[in-house]
C-alpha cells in the first residue's frame, strides 16, 4: 500500500516544510513508495480529526504519525526488511544530535533570512495566519522589518557551516561513504530554503556545493526539483 | 599485553591532551589495559625515532600509531572482540563530524580562555616552547594579552554549546542510553580545561552538569582526577 505523506506547500505547489522533506528522503531510503499530499497552512488542523499541528503526517494504512522523528522510527520499526535508517541506536543518537546543531545554528539562521520570502510566497489565504504566528515571535517586528539587512546575515550564516565542511573533506555525505538521515536533515534544510529563498545563501567556490548536489541526485534525482538559486 | 600510551602531562602530571583523553575512554571502553607513559611538549619529538609531532601515541607490542582517529580505528581492527567504539561506518562518521562541530565551536574557545593557563601549569623546561609555538598563531599577542578579558568570552562558550545541552535532554549521553565516542570527545575536552583552567567554564545550573558527572564516573570513575573546578 503506498503511504499518504502529508506536505506542506508553497501557491506555486513547492514544499514549504524541511521536517517533510527528510521524510521524503527518509521513505526513498527504505525504497517505500509515497503518494504526497498537499496542504497550505491553514489546512494542518483540518487534518486527522485536528490531532496535529505541524506536518509531516504520514498515513499507512490505519496507522496515521506525525513528526518526522516519530515518523522515522516507525519506518525502521514498521518495515524492517527495507534498508534502515538508522544502522544503531548510536548512529541515531548522533543524528539527533545533528538535528539539534543544524536547527539552532544552521536552520534558525536561513528562517531570519528568508521568512518574508516564505510569506510571500505562502497560498494567498496562508499569509495572514502566517504573519500573524510569525510576527508573534519576531519581537514585534514585522516580517519585512526582520528581513531587512538579511544579506548581512549571510556570512553569519556561510560562517556556521563550518561543522559541515570540515565533516564532507573526508567523505562525500555526512553519513560517510552513503547518505544518512543527517544528509536528509541538512538536504531539506536547504531544499525548504530554495523553494522560497531570493537571494542564494552559498558562495560559488563553497564546497558544500558539491555535497547538495551529491544529495540532490540521490533516489533518481529526488531533490532535483524547481527552486531559486542556493549558489550565488 | 599492556598498551602503552604517552600522555603529554603538566608539572604537577595533570594531562594536557584533550586528544589522550579521549584514547583513554577508548581504551576502557574496550576493556583494554594500558599504561600512560607522561612526557612534556618537549618530549614529544624524540620519541618512536621523531616519526610523530603530536601525543596520543601508542605502542602495542610491535606496533606504534599516532593521531587519535587512527588510534581508535587500530583498536577497533584489531580487538574485534572487545566491545566496538564505532557501531558502523555510519556512526563513526557523525562522531567525526561531532568532533568537528567540537573543535571548530568548543575547543577553539576554550583554548582562547585557558591558553595562558596551560602555559602556567606546563614543565618550566617546556614553557619557552609552549609559549613561542602559541603565540606565533596568537597574531602577534603574547598568552597573557589574549588571555585578558577572557570572562567575556565565557558567555560565547556557554551559547555555543546548546547543541549539546539539546540533545541531551532526552537521553544521558550523546551516544544515546550508553556513552560513545563523541562522549568521549567531549569529555576530553572539558578535562582537558579542568586540568589547568583556573576560571569555571560553566554556570552551576548548566545541565551539562549532570552529563559531566555521569562520564566522569564511567569505567570505574576515569574522568575523577584531580582538577580546578569546571562549575561555577
Amino acid at each position: 500500500m503506498t503511504i499518504r505523506l502529508y506536505d506542506l506547500v508553497a501557491a506555486n505547489g513547492r514544499s514549504l516544510s524541511p521536517f517533510v522533506w527528510r521524510i521524503k528522503y527518509a521513505l526513498a531510503h527504505k525504497g517505500l513508495s509515497f503518494e504526497a499530499a498537499p496542504v497550505g497552512f491553514t489546512d494542518i488542523p483540518k487534518l486527522c480529526g485536528g490531532k496535529y499541528k505541524t506536518v509531516p503526517i504520514i498515513e499507512d494504512g490505519a496507522t496515521t504519525v506525525c513528526d518526522s522523528w516519530a515518523i522515522a522510527d516507525y519506518l525502521d520499526k514498521t518495515y524492517r526488511d527495507a534498508p534502515t535508517l538508522f544502522t544503531s541506536p548510536q548512529e541515531r543518537a548522533m543524528a539527533h544530535f545533528f538535528d539539534g546543531w543544524f536547527g539552532l545554528e544552521i536552520m534558525n539562521r536561513i528562517f531570519q533570512i528568508n521568512v518574508a520570502d516564505i510569506h510571500n510566497h505562502a497560498r494567498p489565504e496562508d499569509q495572514p495566519y502566517f504573519r500573524q504566528s510569525r510576527e508573534a515571535r519576531l519581537g514585534g517586528k514585522t516580517l519585512e522589518q526582520f528581513a531587512e539587512g538579511r544579506d548581512a546575515r549571510l556570512d553569519e550564516l556561510r560562517y556556521a557551516l563550518r561543522p559541515m565542511r570540515a565533516a564532507l573533506l573526508s567523505a562525500p555525505f555526512l553519513g560517510g561513504d552513503t547518505a544518512n538521515y543527517a544528509d536528509y536533515i541538512a538536504l531539506g534544510g536547504f531544499l525548504w530554503a530554495g523553494a522560497v529563498c531570493t537571494i542564494p545563501l552559498l558562495k560559488a567556490d563553497d564546497k558544500l556545493n558539491d555535497w547538495l548536489k551529491r544529495g540532490f541526485d540521490l533516489y533518481d534525482g529526488i531533490g532535483n526539483v524547481e527552486r531559486y538559486p542556493l549558489t550565488a
